[in-house]
């Protein structure tokens, strides 16, 4: 269809006036978001209505950091120190990844985020490819990259490979994905294969996706190998001064480290669900917040979170960032919310397209039904959505401007056939 | 009806050999657990039969700490200091209630409840005969008490009538709903009116419900006035040696504070959503844990918190306690489950009754849909709970064997009605 019309929702606009209007409907053209109506104003036809009315109109939720096909590893080990969990669980089954595996994982990550309002996010993870096949079938929105970690023997292979993919993949001119070079972290590259990968990606004209300063002990080694933090040690290798970065974590990043991620404009991932559960630490959000630090949300993947919504990463960036500082006042829900939307499109370099509700961004528009005991009475509907609603409360989703779910139906995923074959795919790893 | 079976769900029995059963049935007569059937074995006829195929069954949550009928102030006044927050905002709203907006309040929170799991909730609030009407009405079962502030000129005349209806309600015999009396807290709370509350639930053989430790600041305070901690204080003046105790809170309890509250079988109801949002702190609950104390959760009022959702509060017990002790090992999930239902049964000295799905026991049990993508693969079914369900992945509820919810569709609460009544008080309290 080419117009579509959201009837008089309240929509949280996140644009610079913060904007929230009461019964003001969206028109969207061709996927574009061509203007909003207030209440009372002659509304105009479109091929497709979707009653608004009783539900928030928000941009979708932007995850800013996944692996998302270890939706197949969900619940395999938890409540272990990191090294034995990635060394006698993650690291022997990822082996044993295949394509199909990364396919049907990924399928799985994208219906549990559009059920849950996400309409785009950024992928880290193996067989891109697969992971590409899964987003272009979804429709949902991406920034895909296959992990280069130097302590695989093909390394300079892979990076190569990712680059080329990259690069043929932009030249399909499939927009809604986009893939960029990760290098995994400072600690799993060697100071040499993360030149190349910076220098790659900036001749390529490609972003870069990688954690940084997620441990103490990352920070620690680093400074005593390098004499520098993880951030630090990056910005001398030139990481921030080429391509667009994408830091996920940034859990340990010290004063001087914030105001270099601030003055180089790199997007950070909080991902405070995975911070917690791996006991990573409590990333100093108020601060890069204060500082103008561009910040959005990620999940990290469904093994050390375990779920992928978003609302709940913006709940737990608000508590944490409070209790951490014992400051009931530090990350206010408007914040935590714009995190989860604009800040993440921000962060991905995206600002331009997605991130608000506004005319000329991309109608990426989730619907949230806010006729709810638990989001009663109403009171404060951002107060609401951060500090008690639930992913499952996302009734209907667009990606540019095309419903990918409509009052909680999925439109064009064969949901029980992925959940078969992802369910077949992980007793085949963990067998 | 008299009989009941659960149909082949998966049984979470939190019972002391911890077994979690698949496809086992749950026959249930008159209310009480008879007994529990393994898969082919003969399965007894009974009045309704509910499917539990592809789905959990547990012990209902158990809410062993809240202030019910404050949903009416939920998303009413957040992100602010806590004085500031009570003065300004909360308390001038208090002074306004009237009965019915407590019904009204409570019936919201109880239909919040239900749909979350929640069978049992331990309330502290005022216009008590409003809040047990509207329990009563519900078939929820509650410990429910009228809060006894020392700064209110009528203290002592309160804290009488709180006796007299206590005493009253045991009369009738209504043993789904009990009353506790609630000196609020220590610092609102005079020694001698606190003595009197003591020496009053003793002669009477009722339950005290009461705040402690739960700021740092109180704990200062109570160490420049008394020398003493607020938990050591409150040992002084005899409070754990009387009636069974429930001590919401206790986040600043240290190493003495914690050996007393296990050695004298206080119930400790940990309410970490709440001490996050006020940054009141991280509770020691590990250590708690270790020492054997009964913990239960609970979720505090929908002003601090801001929803009733027992699941959420069992993933925050986790994530807060790995985070604050950078220990991924702390508080293992099934820990954090089990104090959901079998810790706040315990913690409010009605192990015997509710907490397990073991025969005798009454049949206060819920059912979750596994078949779900974020629920998916079905690696660990008690990982995937408490790290990643939702309180609206619950569908039906049962307390004492009677469904309060079947399939999402709640039996006998009027949720429309509710919904429009509870939004008018809220209107006039803060209008």
């Amino acid at each position: 269809m080419s117009t579509l019309l959201i009837h008089s929702p309240t929509v949280i606009t996140l644009n610079d006036k913060r904007e929230i209007l009461p019964e003001t409907s969206i028109f969207i053209r061709e996927g574009e978001i061509v203007s909003l109506i207030p209440a009372g104003a002659a509304q105009p036809e479109a091929d497709l209505v979707l009653e608004g009315e009783g539900r928030a109109a928000l941009p979708g939720f932007v995850n800013s950091h996944t692996h998302a096909a270890m939706t197949l590893l969900r619940g395999y080990a938890d409540d272990m120190e990191l090294l034995p969990w990635l060394q006698e669980k993650i690291w022997p089954v990822e082996t044993k990844l295949q394509e199909r595996d990364v396919y049907w994982g990924t399928l799985l990550a994208i219906v549990e985020m559009i059920r849950a309002g996400v309409t785009c996010f950024n992928d880290m993870y193996f067989f891109l490819e697969s992971a590409v096949k899964a987003c272009e079938e979804a429709g949902i929105r991406a920034c895909v990259s296959g992990v280069v970690l130097g302590f695989r023997p093909d390394a300079d292979k892979e990076l190569e490979r990712a680059v080329q993919y990259a690069l043929a993949l932009k030249q399909r001119g499939l927009y809604r994905v986009t893939a960029e070079i990760s290098p995994h972290a400072p600690y799993t590259c060697p100071d040499e294969l993360m030149k190349k990968a910076i220098a790659a990606a900036r001749e390529a004209g490609l972003g870069i996706h990688i954690h940084l300063s997620e441990t103490k002990k990352e920070v620690e080694e680093s400074i005593a190998r390098h004499g520098k933090t993880p951030i630090a040690h990056m910005d001398e290798l030139g990481l921030f001064d080429g391509s667009p970065v994408v830091a996920a974590h940034c859990v340990w990043a010290n004063d001087e480290d914030i105001a270099l991620l601030a003055e180089k404009s790199v997007g950070v991932a909080h991902c405070p669900g995975s911070n917690m559960k791996l006991a990573s630490g409590a990333a100093p959000v108020a601060k890069m917040l204060a500082r103008g630090v561009r910040l959005g949300l990620g999940t990290d993947g469904a093994a050390s979170n375990n779920n992928l919504d978003l609302l709940e990463e913006a709940r737990l960036a608000t508590l944490l960032a409070k209790v951490e500082s014992l400051d009931p006042t530090a990350v206010k829900a408007y914040e935590a919310l714009s995190m989860a939307c604009r800040g993440g499109a921000e962060a991905l370099g995206l600002g331009d397209l997605i991130g608000q509700i506004t005319p000329g961004r991309r109608a990426d528009i989730i619907l949230l039904d806010l006729k709810q005991p638990h989001l009663w009475p109403p009171h404060d509907l951002v107060s609401h959505l951060v500090y008690s609603a639930r992913g499952s409360d996302v009734r209907t989703v667009l990606v540019e401007g095309k419903p990918a779910m409509i009052d909680g139906v999925l439109q064009g995923l064969d949901e029980a056939r992925i959940m078969a074959e992802a369910a077949a795919c992980a007793r085949r790893l963990v067998g």
